[in-house]
């Protein structure tokens, strides 16, 4: 398939500013602590600076997206689950059961459940944002899982939406069962990484299971050549391997970039989402904290060719945004350490010797 | 030096139930989640139900109580930074510059400084917790750093103050420049650890700082015989090696064990306070939440003969009770996930495949 034209101009994403980052980690060594003694928080504050463009970042109104989305390639139960959990979790979302709905309760964060292609009755309180009328992808183990417009499609939905809403930070969440199958695929295409190295337990699958999971993805890969074919587009990419939640955070995720926003990425499946996003618009990635490295194994390695440290390790394996939530008070606590902390010069506190 | 009476009978501390456990570990499994995919989250809220008795654990009026005190070992240049810091770190706390001062208005913590015995006139607004009106220890390089009738003295101080406080959980924290040699040689004492693998860089000592501090502490050992001779009583190892504010936090420890609080520990040096406290009152250390493991190496060692498993790990070792200010937010996330989440039953929501 011959590719599109560029997509409608993507924004220009902000690259760190160097003069900004050297001004604001003088700031952070004349604060009242050794040198470097605040470990991860003190590059949390910064990143978080160089995010705003601003020496005293502040954060407000965070918004927490979770994009709910069925695959065609869990027929082939690449899934511990069976495919209606995933309709089932949008509506316990929504009547404020799951972990991601207790979190942003419990955090503050103004939490949407989008529809971006559930197998199933649309929810009427769900955020309508599907491309197909009749839900989820098809089977990328045959054929691609979308077409290129239905993915410049779903990007294009994630970007207005986020482009509607109030605040200065985005936390990404999902949910689909089978979606940890579409990422696998996704980080193989866009990172050259071997398919049995992205390949994971998902939410719990066993040996057999796993052994099952990677045969099916293998077939995926054969069954669209031109996705991992040297100099693939990321439009290639995402028609063949992406699921429709995942295009449509990483819409949300490249507006938000665009506009200094600050994105927090939860799991595997939200890195597959801000890695599309990132090779679309280069510098996307900039914009990314990286809330938590999951049980998943490929997903530490997928945050490092991003260049992002996760700041919890707990063995997380649930998505829905959960870690992003969870990690969520680290960064105004991290804004409030740089903004208020004293200098030594402020304070009077002696200096180590030379 | 003979042995002092038992000091005036130490609360018995809870132990925890397995029935109790056995219900809570059932209702985390029957939630809207793979089993366990909550990770550390889960087996935090299962310790926060264990501690308080209840399915249904629940915080409230978090006290944030740190400790300062002098060393007098530190005269022997053990720390990267001069005595006078302690007093003014002080200063800095009240006046709220300090990081953990920042920490505690973030995260609503009741923030309290105690002098322990800091070697400067007492700052008006510290809260008075001295047992010698000079300040700080002796030189534990010489003699015992305190007597055993001052360490009890502490321990009593620490555990009155924490019965007249509201709340269910402390959150510990320190300021004494030198207490990283303090904690190392009541690692050492208490846990049998070659001295060597106690010691470490303290707020940044270089290569040639390490290595005089590991001079100076089996100095510390050399003149202190008891306290590391088999059978060595908790006091014997509290008097020769202890920091006021080490003992005093230990008291407030000890007592918020035995009134079914939760203890947030810290740092490498709070961790020698709940460690003393466990010596005294077996069951402490079920009590306590390990905020953090630091950059000081033999911090997760310790931790690990606790059998505390550490909730973030992000480099911190700056102590003040910053890590365990980082850390609280995920205390009460644990909480509401146990008591609001829906169960597979109540939501309607599919199990997997068996």
């Amino acid at each position: 398939m011959p590719s599109l034209p560029p997509f409608p101009a993507l924004p220009p994403v902000p690259q760190p500013d160097p003069d900004l980052a050297a001004r604001v980690q003088h700031r952070l060594n004349r604060k009242t602590k050794p040198q470097g003694a605040l470990g991860a928080i003190e590059a949390l504050a910064l990143r978080l600076a160089l995010i705003q463009g601003h020496e005293a970042p502040r954060l407000h109104a965070p918004q927490l997206l979770v994009c709910a989305a069925d695959h065609g390639l869990s027929r082939q139960g690449t899934s511990a689950y069976p495919r209606e959990v995933t309709a089932q979790m949008v509506a316990n979302m929504l009547q404020g059961g799951a972990a991601v709905s207790v979190l942003a309760r419990q955090h503050g964060l103004a939490l949407t459940v989008a529809d971006c292609g559930v197998d199933a009755p649309p929810h009427p309180e769900a955020t309508p944002m599907r491309v197909r009328a009749a839900g989820g992808t098809d089977d990328a183990s045959l054929v691609p899982a979308m077409t290129e417009a239905e993915a410049q499609a779903c990007l294009a939905r994630g970007m207005a939406w986020l482009e509607g809403r109030p605040g200065n930070a985005l936390l990404l969440g999902e949910m689909g069962i089978g979606n940890t199958a579409s990422a696998s695929l996704l980080m193989h295409a866009l990172t050259g990484t071997p398919l049995v190295d992205c390949v994971g337990r998902g939410t719990g699958l066993d040996d057999a299971g796993l052994a099952h999971k990677r045969a099916v993805l293998a077939r995926a890969v054969a069954a669209n050549p031109g996705a991992t074919a040297p100099g693939a587009s990321p439009w290639a990419v995402a028609a063949a391997f992406g699921g429709f939640e995942i295009l449509t955070l990483a819409g949300a995720a490249l507006a938000a970039a665009a506009q200094r926003r600050v994105i927090v990425v939860d799991g595997f499946i939200t890195t597959a989402a801000v890695a599309l996003a990132e090779a679309l618009c280069p510098g996307v990635r900039h914009a990314c904290v990286a809330a938590h490295a999951s049980a998943e194994a490929a997903h530490r390695a997928w945050l490092g060719h991003l260049g992002l440290a996760p700041l919890l390790q707990l063995d997380l394996r649930l998505g829905e945004g959960s870690g992003a939530a969870l990690a969520w008070p680290l960064l105004p606590a991290a804004c409030a350490l740089l903004n208020e902390m004293a200098s030594f010069d402020s304070a009077g506190v002696s200096e180590r010797a030379a």
